[in-house]
């Protein structure tokens, strides 16, 4: 079987959810699944679906959990730096296969914001195993990448609790 | 807290693996979830996902397994029948409140394809208690229903792999 390229874009809500949704599907085939995250802290933000994936037996690694947006303490460089560690240890990951999908979840936000280049996250694409699914998530996928991805998804915001004075909730929205 | 309504519609990939995506986060945080799906055959299709939310203590529930459009044999009627038998079950839920979520995959399909009345649909919408969330899945959603939600996500097909004459594949597709 051959592993594919899965993009999930847009400014709509469930890029994540749908990636972590294909995760919660290959783990009830028995297939191993490793989610490497960006830009978010699992101990705070996702924490539910984390948990319940890790239950299930996937495993997932986060990098650059503080995105400078949000904290301003954090440096850019510091980011770009855990970035890179992070492409390190997929392309590791790549290397041990162990894994049937790997999940990226927000390295779209690392290119977009300029934390990892073209030619890293483009490598990623160019050295993933054959075998491999890999999925990538995040807003502004740039052309780029949809040019290279074989199934890409645009998750379009129609209507929103937030713009409403709804408030984010526990166990919902995070 | 109030429960929403949301909807994930639209033709790309990732309409219900976001709703299960939800389950799994709602799940991760102790909440109830119960799916209630029409026109699949969880020990066929979406076989994988259902598996593993099932471990995790989701209820899933399917009314109405086989579409007509993919078996001949089905009539229309007992289709109906048995989407209207879904719609009453969700409607004992609504009174019992055991659950915190109720994802309602492909209920938008049921609405389109004239299974299920607008009326019949809108019910269900009109009659959810205050604290529950109600997501509804499915192509199409009519504007109606669009008016109604609280959350709409559309998720558009960009690119996809059956075009290029990949074909499904378990564990990722179904």
């Amino acid at each position: 079987v051959v592993g594919l390229i899965q993009v999930y874009t847009g400014e709509g809500k469930g890029k994540t959810t749908a990636a972590l949704g294909l995760a919660l599907r290959a783990l009830g085939h028995g297939m191993k699944v490793g989610i490497i995250c960006f830009h978010k802290d699992p101990n705070s933000y996702s924490y539910g679906e984390y948990k319940s994936l890790s239950k299930l037996g996937a495993h997932i690694f986060c990098f650059a959990k503080r995105h400078p947006h949000f904290f301003k303490d954090v440096s850019k460089e510091m980011v770009r730096k855990e970035c890179l560690e992070g492409v390190r240890f997929i392309k590791r990951l790549y290397e041990e296969k162990e894994y049937d999908i790997l999940i990226l979840d927000e390295i779209l936000i690392s290119l977009r914001d300029g934390f990892l280049k073209e030619e890293e996250v483009g490598e990623l694409l160019d050295k993933k195993p054959k075998e491999l699914e890999v999925v990538l998530t995040g807003r502004g996928a740039p052309l780029w990448i949809i040019k290279r991805a074989h199934l890409v998804s645009e998750i379009k915001e129609i209507k929103h609790p937030y713009k409403m004075g709804i408030e984010r909730r526990k166990g919902i929205e995070y």
